[in-house]
């Protein structure tokens, strides 16, 4: 690093209360050690799993945070930083603990996603890339892991460059699609970032710059023989484009390629393709591939696949890489404990909305599994209950699962094969403790979870709900610290 | 430059079908000229009206794409470029022209917001960043105008970095939001970039780092006593927060501050800002601010504000930033004009959708106003048109304006009072030939820009729907090309 920034690293990618109170607990000589969650509160898409994506990157942003010169000179512009604090800024690295889940997991709302330890100033100042990066990175990968499961092993491609949310939007955007099972990208820079595979064919435009359409699909196919895919609804799909495309192909064909076809990007898909298919095979182009786009989702892609319309694969844009009516998972970054004397003391918000009540202390969350590896439910207890759980598991004894907030709602889990720790350390003491994943693992890892989740949790319409629950003991000291909260304050 | 990347060019940033395009015309010698539009078919949100933004920076990127070593050697890895082509890559420089709206501007559907001139390589390049930086940008601009006007007057803040998409969809999405009617951002990183005014308070976390709701406020407020605004809801608004605030700003005001307030971040802000402002009143403390924010959108503060609720400034996060459930600005950059032997020849894309069918040829737009200075309407013609419109400007003459597809609603445009030429240069030959323009003067633009439409245009619902017409001469045009079209192909 030389000391120098690199150019992407934007240490200021935080709030302004971040630095307003960072320099509050500076000032006032306050570096206790305290815990922070992020969690979220509900699936986006009224869904039943979000995979959880961004991880990678963010780590490599929060070991990377350097504040320059001209970061400093800024933040001394604004009249309301002291010097000391600047200083202190001038010389900051993170030197906290992250533990998180891995990337890729299917996860649910109320656990801990990730878990920073850390001195007071350091976990506020980290607050705002954290939540910049996970939320935004999971729902894509949650709403592509969507549409991938409609798709029903039906390639799906990433079409979003020019209805993404500017540049990052669309390049961390393909990379979260491509965790949740998309399998290539229209975006080339998104392609050479990543190495995800890159996909296209023609525009319109190339159609309209000949003078026939014929011509254009002609000089296509010389061209690109190999993979020559061909846009049919310039003019008209039935009347020119696949006359036109079947001449095309035909000759492709008799040259011995093999990957050939046509795109379908306007119209009614369920009746064109069906047409489309039929006049190809008539026409001994039984290989040509049916590729679809225009204003794809999940929706309707499983409107299509259900009634049996012969596509083999799907571009996808707008709706992928925005996550369309629902473009936020609203996740948070809560303190949930602070050092004391001795030890952390569990701490949280209180609210009058029994649903918004965080869980308070340092957790860890367990994820137990039935004999044939599905997820049974998540189990949310104290740190310092875990060894004890552990023995438990061991000898697979039951366990209480408590409802986080209605106490009718517990039970016994009994007859689990395993159970398995969520969170694992990523950073240590301001450095990285694990490998850095690879990209395809983590979309290998995403696809993993899915199958470990009972099909009716992966339902698009009323999906059922995945249980996490909390300790005994956790539900203890939440109840306790509710009812002391207001006469302590 | 120096030949070398400065770190955020991303020439890259563009469809793998915009490369293979660009390849197929290079190789088979197609350097023709010709003419792309970029415009939308309908505005955001349901809404009457469409901020313009995302120019500036467009310009810049456009003027700054060079391929780097690293980009030729990605794009030889895929093996599907052929050495030619990337030589001709690695010396690419944009050298056509762009016209434009003036950023700021008010736009309608089917109105060439940006015309762009040049072979027909270069032009293909540029649509994918083209559209992502418009499409995203205007987005969030007239996002930021509806809440701004919904505010009325009010200080609205910008709080979304921890929804917004990836770093770009932060730091750009301000940019737009600033344009758009927003006063200040909590996001340093877009105060740095762009001269933004940043504001931020606290954190639930602060008050839960102390050991008291009290002792938090009092040392906040010793650390920032001119400006210092209290969080009141970490623990009860109205039986802690709210007493504790009161306690601590009557001493700021004591000491002769004059910038203080609270911030209400849940509950019912309605009641609660009326019951705040009585209990504020009754403490001598008329000058302290009320702040709200919880996912606010122009909605909720049109109602807010309706039933009087005393709130001086909202805190807007997630539903500006994002778009909320209209997250994309579908604009659309389309062939509109190829040169032929001597001059350009109108090109369109036909569909079975009247809706669809986009305007030929090389266009120009103007827009009409009254003596009070409000838009009557726009009016798009061919640039052959333009001298003898002018003319008929000069004299006042009334204006056939004939509606894009329906032939009945056709009107005269009579007693106008002035008309103005809507797209200027922006870049020629690969120049840019207009001065860089300063944000706040955008935003002033931007600000002028509603002032000049009525009232029933920017209505939340059912508004008025302004017109954007064209000529006589275009309509023939349009309806002869649509005629012969299927017969060409």
């Amino acid at each position: 690093m030389n000391g120098k920034k690199m150019g992407d690293e934007h240490p200021l990618l935080a709030d302004m209360y971040s630095f307003a109170m960072m320099q509050g607990y500076f000032l006032n000589g306050i570096d206790k050690d305290v815990v922070f969650d992020m969690f979220f509160r509900r699936h986006p898409f009224d869904g039943g799993f979000t995979i959880f994506a961004g991880l990678e990157p963010l780590v490599d942003k929060i070991l990377k945070i350097r504040f320059s010169g001209e970061d400093i000179a800024y933040l001394e512009s604004l009249g309301i930083f002291k010097k000391a604090f600047l200083d202190y800024l001038a010389e900051f690295r993170f030197k906290g603990d992250l533990y998180s889940m891995e990337e890729g997991t299917a996860v649910f709302p109320n656990e801990p996603l990730i878990r920073v330890h850390g001195n007071i100033i350091e976990t506020q100042l980290i607050e705002g890339m954290l939540l910049n990066y996970i939320n935004f990175q999971s729902l894509i990968a949650t709403k592509s892991a969507r549409i991938a499961l409609a798709a029903n092993g039906g390639g799906v491609v990433e079409f979003g460059l020019r209805r993404a949310h500017g540049v990052d939007g669309a390049v961390s955007g393909t990379r979260a699609a491509f965790i949740g099972g998309v399998g290539a990208t229209s975006n080339m820079e998104a392609g050479k970032k990543w190495g995800i595979p890159v996909k296209g064919t023609m525009a319109h435009s190339w159609v309209m710059s000949f003078d026939t359409e014929l011509e254009a699909f002609e000089k296509y196919a010389e061209i690109y023989p190999e993979n020559c895919i061909l846009l049919v609804d310039t003019y008209d799909t039935m009347k020119s484009g696949l006359p036109n495309a079947v001449k095309t192909l035909k000759k492709i064909k008799a040259a011995g390629e093999k990957t050939f076809g046509i795109r379908l990007d306007s119209g009614d898909l369920e009746y064109l393709s069906k047409e489309s298919r039929k006049i190809l095979d008539k026409n001994g182009l039984e290989e040509a591939i049916i590729f679809v786009s225009n204003e794809m989702d999940e929706w309707i892609i499983t409107h299509l696949v259900r009634e049996n319309s012969p596509i083999d694969a799907w571009g996808v844009g707008t709706k992928l890489i925005t996550g369309d009516k629902d473009p936020a998972l609203t996740g948070v970054y809560k303190i949930a404990a602070k050092k004391g004397k001795k030890d952390y003391k569990p701490c949280m918000k209180i609210t009058n909305n029994p649903e918004k009540m965080s869980n308070p202390g340092v957790k860890e969350a367990h994820r137990f599994y039935d004999d044939a590896g599905h997820a049974l439910g998540d189990f949310i207890c104290l740190m310092e209950e875990v060894p004890e759980l552990l023995e438990k598991i061991e000898k697979k004894e039951p366990l209480t699962f408590c409802h986080p907030n209605l106490d009718f709602f517990e039970f016994k889990l009994k007859g689990y094969a395993r159970a398995k720790r969520l969170l694992g350390p990523v950073i240590s003491k301001g450095r990285r403790v694990t490998e850095k994943k690879n990209l395809s693992d983590i979309q290998k890892k995403a696809e993993k979870e899915l199958l470990s989740l009972d099909g009716t949790y992966k339902r698009l319409i009323n999906p059922h709900i995945y249980k996490v629950s909390i300790s005994e003991k956790l539900k203890k000291v939440k109840k306790e610290f509710i009812t002391n909260a207001l006469e302590t304050h």
